[in-house]
């Protein structure tokens, strides 16, 4: 929309006024009219155009024209001045008699200013995008976007950059928004015209504002020694803009300093305005403002079905047959192990749950972020110590120690491959992450500064499952994808009491009810397949644990658009965990198959230790079955004593950057 | 969308279950089937429905059918039933030899649950409206509404109802949505089902859930005894819902606790939900749930041009001679006039600042609610102890004392008539403040908890205005609405020092320039025009006085869709008022015109004392020609030396209660 601005001219002297082409100014001609007047023509200097509203012809045979009450002289200019009051306008006016009582002369300074973004989002910041003033989602979306600034250039005394009010490092900048104001005009404004940028109290909480500064020592430096000074935040919501005359480009860098978050939009403004000096004594006036906005980009998750880049262990004193499988498992599968010391982790071997891996991305940059789980044990300080660094982010949210559970966990935080539900499309998929039932009073959930973090991303809308019949409460203890090569391009595993009460069913029909669980297992007592069929309290337990897989499997269906053919039943028992004064609560029987590693087509599963059928794991042998047909291969790794047993959990606990961002780039603002 | 629950049913033994009639029952026909099966086929009662997917023809002539990987049996039932357990389905499995191998057979008992609300809008609580799940704006939008409850059923110890954990009056209902539990089934249901009713933690701060219970005390007492007992809120986010057998119906009352307000949309859902039992030690399960959601609405501030039912004034010491003629002057209006009372404003006569009127609307129930100023001078217990009470509302923000500034006061807050904006339509008008200029540091501004609460109703989407060149920083001191009978309804009027300077320029050419303002008013020395236009000082911050007024008349014509005819500009001169180290600042030089209270076509003006012309004051004439032609009358009424003179400040200090419901009420959904 044009800006318009009200003028006012006296016929007594000349009136000088800048006026910035693009917009128009609205001269009332009455009110500057001599007493008297009946008529009135208009001249102007080529540069110039004018229109009288409402709109009337001029033609110059019948000037002067009728002076008649409410007319509008609309000016506008089409391009820049090159010297100051270098363009006119004259209003003259005549009584009855057109005799002429006097000239209204207003002398202009055209200039042209535009505060310029990456509007359309292809990386490079285009002049004046009629969109740069707002903001939309999609793929036929526009506005520019803006990364928190939450790396770290340093590899010393590290803590996420936009804790710094100062850019240390040039490389720093690759993380900002460029944002250019293109002026062209007069060597210099007339007297006392200024430019200032400026942003709101609130906007001023979540960005930052550089100024890029180039300074050639000689005449043959052509490189110059650039400087970033800091020239808008907080304490200093507007800066004056200094004006460099002719075409100038002058460059800013913008940093976010704010995830999205449940009072926080993401949306932020930055103005800047041309101030018109009235007199000495008085401040001056914004006679023009154009504005640019950003909006701040989701902290965005990776499925466990994209190739991992690197995957993540803890060493710890009990650990090294699983650590020596892992390995070989990790390096078959072509990414990078990074294994995490006993005294880095302080004896605390679950990685998975104290951070998830994600990333944000923009057009001009993008690089993993990891979120830290508030779980805070061993591995606290892993995240920030070890992780952040140049080009990887870290975010974390603080909850108060007492609204902390199994559930904070990350384990418990999983994201669905891309969706498509009832029409809506997920193209980042969905967030999944377990809480007590909505019924139940008194349950444990996922704390809320973290569920009200991943909910204010948008792009990866979260499902809540019910965790809490689990005694660690997680959604990996009971479902996990694998990529498959048809329907969806994936498979939800989901464990299944009842498919493995089937099996072994079938294998006691068949005459192997004395074959033995965990034979060989050090430390464990194996019991027989007629054993377990005869348990009547490990049966409830597990009619139980299906009901409530159950319910998650309807939720599943229904918020990620699944059919049955989608999903595949694992063979899991999960037995009950009594503690006084607190209701049962299930961990897995033998090692949890569906809490699997996922790199690529190689799954990494928790060897089950189940019955033997001519001397091949009965669990096994149906887990291949389950799974090689999609061109997947199992490959059973020992987490018995070091992880299954004696933790009273179920999980392989690498957890894997799965950073594969050229795949996944790009697509966020396509919700 | 249909829900979808998966069922597991045994050959060993019968399997019981509860069906809710519109939902499906998936049953995987291999998993259920006794090994070796090779054939299938379905039989069921009347009332029961079902089709194998993927889709095949139930052709009974092919029966048995070939058991193939994959079949899922999909189960619905069309009607509740009488006894449980009335309805069966059997699957008998056949091995290869099409001899019978066993039967899985299902119990069903078929129960109706429907939770409803008013989704439809129509002050009706419709059975299973298919949208009461989700919220949409606007005339073709849906979704249940919700009033913050914050009248006071009570005329003592005065407190919105809202803080009251309890139903103390019958009448408190009136001002919550009904939601009703209609269900349909056999007497009771089987042994261990349980309905429950639950909300989020998040929604059990914004709203509580009242039961209505009616018991007759004889056979004769068809009226019952009516009884609200609490049901839902923050401290019981869950409870069981009893189930009464046949067709039943159960009212439940929900309140609204919170406005909205930036860390709050204002929807909030409501579940309910069937939990099955699974055994003796273990929670039950819920296997159906439904939702209905409701959005609590805004606070929706009234126009002054639409026609007041009572204007508030206060009766000071020194405030006679202005009282009795506002009386006359309200009383000519037809509307009522309520004064308060010295005693009761502790001496602060500035009525308007303390309080704004607003209503709050849904298709059950509407009332006018004030918002409570910061500002908390001598009024500051006006609102809450003279206004509140049965449907009269209450709301304020509380703000540091320190952020709290002459901005803060609500002449300081106004709002437009209906205007549509480049095709946008606003038809609750637009709110306008007053704030410093977005390129100041160090201005005054309305705090921000209130600027926040006032953009987070959505509805009248403010409009920021610059008001801090003025020392009280009103934007009632150059602006106001009259009502017009032709274009949009209405006319701007803006305070305009320019056509102030050309009046006095035309009195002056006529040969008045001796003529005297402010003749006869006590204590106020005169003053001639000649001397007013020769103060060069009073023309320097006069006309910084218009570039600010421009400055807000092109922001206004851009933000309400307006054009220069729209616009009238009343002479109005300011002078400067200098404090020492602060800028100098504007206030009215002679009584604020622009300033007056507009009672339907009857404008309450403060009397200017301008110059006299054949004895009849110049300005006042002027207002009455720019006026009179609208059909309106001006009635100027002396303010003085009770408003004007020795406040330093420029306002007709009633205010009006615009409450004009039936007019507005009801169109605040259509955004």
């Amino acid at each position: 929309m044009i800006q318009s601005r009200t003028l006012r001219v006296g016929y007594d002297k000349p009136t000088s006024v800048v006026c910035v082409v693009g917009t128009e100014l609205n001269v009332d001609l009455n009110r500057s009219a001599p007493p008297n007047s009946k008529f009135f023509s208009v001249k102007c200097t080529s540069n110039v155009h004018y229109i009288i509203m409402p709109w009337r012809q001029r033609t110059s045979n019948r000037c002067p024209h009728l002076l008649i009450e409410g007319l509008i002289l609309v000016i506008s200019m089409s391009s820049a001045s090159e010297e100051i009051n270098e363009s006119k306008v004259s209003i003259s006016y005549y009584d009855e008699n057109k005799k002429k009582l006097g000239d209204a002369v207003l002398h202009l300074t055209a200039v042209e200013i535009s505060l310029d973004v990456d509007a359309d989002r292809d990386g490079v910041v285009e002049k004046n995008n009629p969109n740069k003033g707002s903001w939309k989602w999609g793929p036929d979306g526009h506005g520019a976007i803006l990364l928190v600034n939450c790396d770290c250039e340093r590899t010393y005394w590290k803590r996420p950059d936009l804790e710094q009010r100062l850019i240390s490092e040039a490389s720093d900048i690759e993380d900002m928004s460029l944002m250019v104001l293109r002026t062209r005009g007069p060597a210099k404004l007339p007297e006392g015209y200024k430019l200032t940028m400026h942003i709101s109290q609130g906007d001023g909480e979540t960005i930052r504002v550089y100024r890029f500064i180039k300074e050639a020592k000689s005449d043959h430096d052509t490189e110059g020694l650039a400087e970033y000074p800091l020239f808008l935040d907080s304490a200093a919501l507007s800066s004056e803009v200094p004006y460099s005359g002719g075409a100038a480009e002058m460059k800013f860098y913008v940093e976010g300093l704010k995830f999205l978050d449940k009072d926080f939009d993401g949306l932020i403004t930055i103005n800047l305005s041309l101030l018109e000096p009235i007199s000495k004594d008085v401040p001056e006036t914004p006679i023009f403002t154009d504005k640019v906005v950003f909006k701040v980009a989701p902290w965005i998750m990776t499925p466990n079905i994209l190739q991992p880049e690197e995957v993540f262990v803890c060493s710890t004193s009990d650990n090294s047959t699983f650590l020596e499988q892992i390995k070989n498992f990790v390096q078959k599968s072509g990414c990078h192990l990074r294994i995490c010391s006993n005294y880095v982790s302080r004896g605390d071997r679950w990685i998975q749950d104290e951070m998830e891996f994600g990333y944000i991305d923009s057009p001009h940059q993008q690089f993993p972020v990891v979120l830290d789980s508030p779980r805070d044990r061993g591995l606290v300080d892993f995240p920030l110590h070890e992780l952040l660094g140049p080009d990887f982010g870290y975010v974390t949210r603080v909850a108060e120690r007492k609204d902390v559970s199994s559930l904070d966990s990350f384990g418990n935080l999983d994201v669905s491959p891309p969706v498509i539900v009832n029409g809506k499309n997920y193209p980042l998929g969905r967030i999944l992450l377990g809480v007590a039932f909505p019924t139940a009073t008194g349950g444990r959930n996922m704390t809320k500064v973290v569920q009200d973090f991943l909910r204010a991303q948008k792009v990866q809308e979260p499902i809540a499952l019910f965790t809490d019949w689990l005694l660690v409460g997680h959604v990996d203890e009971f479902m996990t994808f694998v990529p498959a090569p048809d329907r969806k391009g994936f498979r939800l595993l989901l464990a299944s009491p009842d498919a493995a009460y089937k099996l072994f069913k079938g294998l006691q029909k068949d005459g192997h009810g004395q074959a033995k669980l965990f034979e060989g297992v050090e430390g464990q007592e194996p019991v027989t397949v007629d054993e377990v069929l005869s348990n009547d309290s490990l049966l409830t337990q597990n009619k139980y644990a299906q009901s409530c897989i159950d319910w998650n499997r309807d939720v599943l269906k229904r918020e990620l658009g699944l059919v049955d053919w989608d999903i595949i039943d694992v063979p899991i028992l999960f037995r009950p965990w009594e503690k006084a004064g607190q209701q049962p609560r299930a961990v897995a029987y033998y090692p949890d198959m569906v809490n699997m590693i996922v790199l690529g087509k190689n799954l990494g599963i928790p060897k089950p230790f189940g019955p033997k059928v001519n001397g091949r794991c009965a669990l096994e042998a149906e887990m291949c079955s389950l799974l090689e047909g999609l061109g997947l291969s199992c490959t059973f790794i020992d987490d018995f004593t070091s992880y299954h047993q004696g933790w009273e959990r179920c999980t392989v606990a690498p957890t894997s950057a799965g950073n594969g961002l050229t795949s996944n780039g790009g697509t966020w603002r396509c919700e």
